[in-house]
């Protein structure tokens, strides 16, 4: 088990007031979505999954986040658009911006992480340890169980 | 919480050569699907979860059952027809046949345990109580969450 | 083209008090669902898609037929069973039982066509000849186009 | 049956080098999908259908378009956005953008159709009459049936 590396943001958090961090919610078990919003896959399973997830669990077991990871098309992506795809989608769990990398590459966060591609899931346990990280869709029943099982220990 | 009543099958199990029982799998959690097969919302919903569930967790830890109550249509459901419908549909875990009524009404676990219809969905824990009875069809990702919160107590 | 041979269907049609019959149905364009009751791309696909075409077309100009041709399970699939099956499902337009083959193989009509198996579709014109014969699923969109064609010659 | 008026777009269409119009395309059968990259039932139903209708049908007796007609979040929805959402979900066939309207309100197009939001369809005939304008989803059989039906007029 290896810490889970704090997330590296723009500021301003969509749906929060509050930005969060890694560091301020443990104690919790959290679940991060990293993808993008031109990602089909994102938006046909792993979002709502996403949502899902924050609709079920209780909010002070387990805190949901979006990460938008933005590695290709970044001038379809800004902020502006991010904002009116959240709307429009109905999302309502924060979303953080990676941070864009020096060279227009590979957002931090993302690189930090070494995912592959979006969808990537991750998942943190109440000690802020990374125990699954995975890049492609995860089966529901799967995924609560996993979260689950983080909260029960 | 209750201890969940022995579920009251005919002789002769498909899928399995040792017929299950509650009293048998103390110790274990248990997952009850009871279904019709020319129930639409078995075929379609509830019959894949109870496949899944089967594949997902560990036969150590969760049993996966399947119990045919037939309260209409009896003529059509018969125990060739469902060893035909369990074959085509690739349906693995073991399925018990609930006993009929002693006047051509509902069967006899389905009346023991006032089910409403089916699909219905019986949880329970590993000391035999039963823990959840749910009509109609529960979502993918509580339903894990359920069952591995059952695991881990 | 060649015209489409005669159904071989047992006495007594669900769904209709008026047998149908391919020579009667002359001057209509006529899709014929070959299909099991327990097969399952059958009825996850093939049932529906025959119901939709019985909703969506006038039955002045199409008839949309079942035909039940049971190859495997013989005795999972009989009157009763599907009775309770067309009623569990609401089916609506008429489904004929096609006729057992002689030693228990391939009913007749299926024989007479060289089915492969289900589902199969048959479209006729009004002229009563066999346009299309497909095993397995037809796109909506491309099944729709095909009987408007067959609608306007 | 009145004449469909003609599109007024921004210069440079996606996916064709020769952008096209009602006038030079009579002859051919029109199906034209008004929609927003935005908006979550074009992105799950209207825009697949659309590229079915495009791939199904030969490109000599219909062409399918997209109008990209864009009445609320303007500034998330801009050409490279949409570049990078057609190129993403693997949109093939023409794409014009409705031209803005003068106050940042309806595009025009829209408004000359008098179009109550996205997915919008058009249907025009090959003497170039509006047949059929349907706000919300139309079923891929019934779709696949009327522009067959125009098709063979």
């Amino acid at each position: 088990m290896k810490p889970a590396a704090e997330l590296i943001t723009e500021e301003g958090w969509l749906n929060t007031d509050q930005p969060p961090s890694l560091r301020v919610l443990r104690g919790r078990v959290v679940a991060v979505f990293a993808f993008q919003m031109l990602c089909p896959g994102c938006v046909r399973m792993s979002l709502p999954q996403a949502q899902m997830a924050h609709d079920v669990f209780s909010v002070d077991d387990v805190a949901v986040l979006g990460l938008h990871s933005v590695f290709e098309h970044h001038e379809a992506m800004g902020r502006a658009s991010l904002q009116a795809f959240v709307h429009e989608y109905g999302l309502t769990f924060p979303i953080g911006i990676d941070k864009p990398g020096t060279r227009g590459g590979m957002p931090q966060t993302m690189a930090l992480y070494g995912m592959q591609g979006t969808p990537t899931l991750l998942l943190i346990d109440r000690l802020g340890n990374l125990r699954k990280q995975k890049f492609g869709h995860e089966n529901d029943m799967v995924l609560g169980a996993e979260i689950m099982a983080l909260i029960r220990e």
